[in-house]
């Protein structure tokens, strides 16, 4: 198969058609419309096997995962996910991991009325890069410097379980099937907050999503807002699965310090603490309290049932 | 060197600040402002070691050549480029390569008044992917599917010199190191034809980047607008060093089949044809007509001093 048979199978014609969209993969450049008074959100992921996954990760999953990474990041900015470019670096021409592959992505695409409006198809190592494009009214977006002294940390849903599945695989660790599964699943088939970054949009004071690990992603809002925070690491949700590890250490690690759940992680003030929390239940999401925003030179403190407790090694860290 | 100094050192604060830039690097997303009554241009290209390059190609060469082919597909829709998000997968951190790379996108990036707004940084087999992305006014884009019967084909500049840079290397050939090092420039340094692209914006009736070859990209132009061409190979614009091959058949070979140089191919009506060339002349582009769209079922006919000749295979293929 060629480059162009490839691109013709598996993408042309695929997926939906948005009406701001003049013209879609097949030209040196796609032309799309951004609707007036908006302003266009821009983020880029990539994901290279043996790195960000196993090289026997079930294609569908891997074609879900690498589009939701990226529009996580777009809901972390509280916008309204439009159009996708994806570079797609292949070892080889695979036509039954491709059509699993393509169909993840086309499957995800369409749930959240996105586009894949082009990209490029080269041979190499498997490596996938996403550059999604979102719409949010203008000076509406939610940024990493806006948390102020007083406000609430929430974050979306419970954290851990995608650093489960990776570590009880890599340490060879014994999990009921049913907590297994359902921590694979997490890793596999994350649920970007598309919705409840619409949702946070004018009312949080700053959002980021939990790409690096709980502790890691807070303290890019801490530098950026210029704030400290004290966390009560016994109020972060965590599953079942997690809770079925009787280390309670390995537990807070896996909460605090592992990314990859793409759960929201935001702040509000006092004032629309309650009314935000409504609002997110509408859109069934469950925001728990974890800490607070509070001025101390940038410092983050975390206490367990009120104890002092010690950070975690925190987040993946590349080139580290 | 960590993701995040990396990122801060090599990308953070360098390069040009754009006014329509809200928000640049360091946030889930970047916040850009399109104008009103404009499109928005997006391209996507991935360039992968041992595919695209050799290992050790300059690496200013590189940052160079990554950025210029994407800015190439936007000055083939008459777009002006604004904004770069780049996917950068590198197998370590080498301090020397990467200033050097950084400084050969910053430097191109400057010239043609693009922000780098943002991306990815990770581990693994070197590959790079730039989503770019440029403005066009409504309705003004140079597509694929505007040739008409009649229109005159021309090409922006001399072609096959890619082609030579790296076939002389990997047969070893023995050219005049004059020669050698022009070849290798337009390799290293290819200059994509922004302005000429906007200039041709609502005059010619079609146009394409010559990537793939000069046959190729325009077997495009003609499925996509549903006619065929008569094309004239002795008149193809061809550089002293490609001229200083003495095999005739090599040297048309590469000015015809092989890609790489980035110069536009493009259509343009007879009506329009001499108004155009004085217009690119006064950018300093001399383009040079090889030829004429014609109605016959689409073929493509390839004539040398009026002969008829064989069609060279045409093009790079992945996964062929």
């Amino acid at each position: 198969m060629k480059e162009f048979e490839l691109i013709n199978r598996y993408f042309t014609g695929r997926g939906i058609s948005r009406r701001d969209v003049d013209l879609g993969i097949g030209d040196d450049c796609a032309l799309v419309n951004v609707p007036e008074n908006c302003q266009l959100a821009i983020t880029t992921d990539t994901l290279v096997e043996g790195v960000h996954f196993f090289a026997d990760i079930p294609p569908r999953a891997l074609g879900h995962r690498v589009i939701a990474v990226n529009l996580s990041d777009l809901a972390a900015m509280g916008a309204e996910p439009a159009w996708l470019s994806i570079g797609l670096t292949l070892p080889n021409i695979d036509a039954q991991w491709l059509e699993a592959f393509t169909d993840g992505m086309h499957e995800i695409a369409e749930y959240y009325n996105v586009q894949i409006i082009g990209g490029d198809t080269t041979q190499g190592p498997l490596t996938i890069t996403v550059c999604a494009k979102g719409i949010v009214p203008n000076g509406k977006a939610l940024t990493r410097s806006g948390a102020r002294n007083g406000d609430w940390i929430y974050v979306t849903g419970p954290l851990g379980d995608a650093g489960l599945a990776i570590e009880a695989r890599k340490q060879g660790w014994s999990i009921a099937p049913v907590h297994l599964k359902n921590a694979n699943e997490r890793f596999f088939y994350p649920s970007p907050r598309v919705a409840a970054g619409q949702v946070l949009r004018g009312v949080a004071t700053s959002a980021i999503d939990i790409s690096d690990g709980l502790l890691a992603d807070l303290s890019h809002i801490l530098k950026q807002s210029g704030v400290g925070a004290v966390i009560h690491a016994d109020k972060v949700p965590t599953s079942a699965a997690l809770n079925s590890l009787d280390n309670d250490e390995l537990r807070l690690q896996l909460a605090l310090a592992y990314g990859d759940d793409y759960e929201l992680l935001f702040t509000v003030s006092d004032d629309n603490k309650n009314m935000l929390e409504a609002k997110l239940n509408q859109y069934g999401v469950e925001p728990v309290c974890i800490g607070q925003i509070v001025n101390n030179d940038g410092r983050l403190e975390l206490l367990n049932n009120n104890q002092p407790w010690p950070l975690p090694e925190v987040g993946f860290e590349h080139f580290s």
